[in-house]
C-alpha cells in the first residue's frame, strides 16, 4: 500500500484555497489515488459541530484564549475521527485549512506560537502536513472576494479590519520562511487553471507517479 | 471593599452538590455579602454553549483528548467573562464543580495531570478556588440519585460505569490529599441541613465576618 500523504492549503479569506482544493483532488484522482477533501474548522461531527460556535455570532464572541482551545477540541476530533484513518490506508488527504490557519490567526491577536503548537501537541500529537500550500493573493482583493461570495456577510474572522488580515498575512509569511521544506508559496492571481499548474508543481513530488499529474 | 472569596463544590454525580451550593449562597447573602451562584461546564453564554456539547451525545462522541480541551476553553470563557469580574468586585463566587472535576473525569479516562494544568495555565491563567468543598457520599449512593432525578436519563458522563466512578473519586481523594490548604472533606451523608452545617464550618475562615455564619 502507498503511504497517505497530507496536504493543506493556507491564505486568507476569499484567496481561492476552496477552488484549487477541489481541482488538486480531480488531479490526483485521475491520476489513480485515493483522495479525502476536508476542512477547517470542521471536517469530521464533532469538528463541525464547534465550527458553528466559532464561526458564528459577534466578532467579540470568544476571548482569543477560548478561541484557541476550541479550535485544537476541534482539530483533535478531526484529526483522531478522520485525518489519521484516512492516513492510515494510503488515502491524499487536502485541508482546506490546518493548524498554520490557527497560527496565524490567534498569533495576531495575540496568542504565543509555541502554545498553539503546545495545544497541538496535547490534542492532536502535533500532526503536521507533508506539504502545506500557501497562496498569495496581492493586497486585500481576497477579503474583497470573500464578502461577495457570502453575500456581503462575513462570518466572525472576515469582519474583522485590515490590520488583522494585514497581521494574519504577516504570521503566515513568518511561518513560510521558517519551514522552506514543508511550505511552498503560490500567486493565486490568475485563472484557476493557471493557479492549479502552479499548485502540481508544489506537490508533485509527494506522490510516487508524479508523470501522471504533468500538464 | 472586601477581597472576593472563590468556592468550588466538587465531588460525584447526585452527591448534592446543587443543594449545598444554594444552601451556601442563602447563608452568605444572610449574612450581607454579596454571592455569585455558577456552574461548570457553563456559567457564561460561551460555556453554557460548550456544555451542550460536552454533555449530549453519546459517551464516546468526544475523544478524552477533544473532551478536555473542550472544558478548558468553556472554563476559560467562564473565568475572563463571570468569574474574575465578580472576584474583582468583592463577590463571594461559589462554583458548582470547577478544575478539579476536569482533573478528576478526564483524569480517570487516563489525561495527565500537568498537562490538564497546563491547558488552564493557558486558557484562565490558572485561576485556582480559595477553597474546594469535596462532598463524600459512601458506596455508589450518588450515581443512583442523580439517575433517578433525571428521570433515568443519564448525561454523557452519568452514562458510564462503576469502575469509572470509582476511578473518579480515587483523583478526587488524591488531588485533596495533596493539597490539604485548599481542600475540605465533607460527609454528604443526612439532612441537607445537617451536610449545609459542615459546609458552613468549612468556609467560615475565608469570610471577615465568620460569626454572622453561626448556626
Amino acid at each position: 500500500m502507498q503511504p497517505g500523504v497530507f496536504i493543506s492549503l493556507e491564505g486568507g479569506e476569499g484567496v481561492g484555497k476552496s477552488t484549487q482544493a477541489r481541482l488538486l483532488v480531480a488531479a490526483i484522482e485521475a491520476a489513480g489515488r485515493r483522495v479525502l477533501l476536508t476542512r477547517e474548522p470542521g471536517g469530521s461531527a464533532g469538528g463541525e459541530a464547534i465550527r458553528a460556535l466559532l464561526m458564528q455570532g459577534d466578532v467579540g464572541r470568544w476571548s482569543a484564549r477560548a478561541e484557541t482551545l476550541l479550535f485544537a477540541a476541534a482539530r483533535a476530533d478531526h484529526v483522531e475521527r478522520v485525518i489519521r484513518p484516512a492516513l492510515a490506508t494510503g488515502t491524499v488527504v487536502i485541508c482546506d485549512r490546518f493548524i498554520d490557519s490557527t497560527r496565524a490567526y490567534q498569533g495576531a491577536q495575540g496568542m504565543d506560537d509555541a502554545a498553539i503548537l503546545a495545544l497541538h501537541a496535547f490534542g492532536s500529537e502535533g500532526l503536521m502536513p507533508d506539504r502545506t500550500l500557501l497562496l498569495h493573493l496581492a493586497g486585500h482583493t481576497g477579503m474583497a472576494r470573500a464578502k461577495a461570495r457570502d453575500g456581503g456577510i462575513a462570518d466572525r474572522f472576515g469582519a474583522r479590519d485590515t490590520d488583522f488580515h494585514r497581521a494574519v498575512a504577516a504570521q503566515f509569511e513568518r511561518m513560510a520562511a521558517a519551514d522552506p521544506d514543508r511550505f511552498r508559496s503560490i500567486e493565486a492571481s490568475g485563472t484557476p487553471e493557471a493557479v492549479h499548474q502552479r499548485v502540481l508543481s508544489a506537490i508533485t513530488d509527494l506522490l510516487d507517479r508524479p508523470g501522471e499529474l504533468a500538464p
